[in-house]
């Protein structure tokens, strides 16, 4: 199997413009970028397209088309499209809202509001990628809270435009992880990998680089390719784990963090 | 149906000791105590049997055996003679360790530590409790995490002696709740409620008193009771929510707000 590209995520460099990112990226020798559309340095589509083009790499994801319910279909529309113009193949989208007074009507909704925006993603290109999140965020983020869920949506759309991304910070602690990812298959539309940090009493875990938590990562990404997913490897560690260092030492100290990981699944060891 | 009996938990009280914990349930109208082995105040079996003889109260529950795992297999026999000698019918114990090397191989010993502890479960006419934790404690307190693996170990026993402790804390995120009680059925040997409160960025989610959080607790006994239990309600806040307050407010306080929450589980309410 040819090695992974590599995909680093703009949810650690929040604290730059997308300009600087893009540069710190390509220097450190990824391949392409996950864009945030909610990042403070975000200038729209037009401008993410030039500065990465200047950088000299591609951008591979969209994060995210709000959370999904045909009441933000306007902006999930405005999302697809700026993700075809960015050269985005994936949209990340995440089902809302947490806590619905009735689940079953926001199931529901999420399969109308897919529905609704399939024809836009499909006419862009655009794969709209379901993100399931971690239960530990249900009451504050999203009703949306296992991959057998995020499956069972995916599966109402016979159509390569409705996918999954998955995260293992989101993901790891499930009993039937294995069995999900299988389940999932050719649906994998985005592979982000983050570690689970062992937080403090009273803290919500932090996500960690690859190697400083508690998820065998490597197993994680081993599983995503025997359930046939040959996509990009984005790295996603969310929060200010690396904020401190100058820009391409943290991109750098990312990418070898990826790299190892990928390695590791390559030679199925838990690394 | 009769109402339930109430049972306050010790985790609100650590700071007391266990003779003003079972004062202050008492006055409050608790019928029994959820006593901790591991509260700083608990001083042995018999000097708790006496504080809860002299309060005029009952001890329901006793928390907790450990994490049972065969290598703790002589402090479960201690947990149990504990238990029986306060006349507690429950004894709740946790799967351990977290972060197993191997989960099936944690499975297999989990199942050989039951198996091990059932015949003094037995005699002394006590049920061990088995209590799945939320997702977000999969990597530092147990790998057992969803109500679907601890149904999946309970049915490995045909013996009313292994059952089931189901925490509103721990089980409300789950899609599959309402399947996984229905399954556990008879197998309920305890149910303890705690609302999850929604918390400040980067903290994790404080128990609360029902109705201070996300989770609809009226539905969740209403569950218990469908799945045929007919036990005791425990409230179960952990933590420091009532700590500020004189103990015998405290007990009053989740008193009514226990009593609320199983009103509204025979109204159907979503209260």
């Amino acid at each position: 199997m040819r090695p992974a590209e590599t995909v680093l995520s703009q949810g650690s460099f929040l604290h730059l413009d997308t300009g600087e990112f893009a540069l710190a990226a390509a220097d450190a020798g990824f391949d392409a970028l996950a864009v945030w559309r909610q990042a403070p340095g975000y200038r729209g589509a037009r401008a993410t397209a030039n500065a990465a083009a200047q950088a000299g790499i591609r951008v591979d994801t969209l994060c995210r088309g709000g959370f999904l319910d045909r009441a933000g279909h306007e902006e999930t529309l405005r999302a697809i499209g700026e993700a075809a113009e960015l050269g985005a193949g994936v949209l990340v989208v995440i089902a809302g809202p947490p806590r619905p007074a009735d689940p079953r009507a926001a199931g529901a909704d999420l399969h109308a509001a897919l529905d609704l925006a399939l024809p836009a993603a499909e006419r862009a290109g655009v794969v709209i990628a379901l993100e399931p999140f971690h239960p530990v965020l249900a009451a504050d983020r999203s009703w949306l809270v296992t991959l057998a869920q995020a499956v069972d949506v995916a599966e109402e759309f016979d159509s390569p435009h409705v996918g999954l991304a998955v995260d293992s910070y989101h993901l790891w602690w499930d009993p039937r992880l294995a069995a999900g990812l299988r389940r999932a298959g050719h649906r994998i539309a985005a592979v982000q990998l983050a570690d689970w940090v062992v937080p403090e009493p009273g803290r919500l875990p932090p996500r960690g680089l690859p190697g400083e938590g508690a998820i065998p990562l490597g197993d994680f990404v081993k599983l995503t390719r025997e359930a046939g997913y040959e996509g990009a490897l984005e790295i996603e560690v969310l929060g200010d784990r690396v904020r401190s260092l100058p820009p391409l030492e943290a991109a750098r100290s990312l990418k070898t963090a990826l790299d190892h990981t990928a390695v590791g699944a390559e030679e199925g060891t838990h690394a």
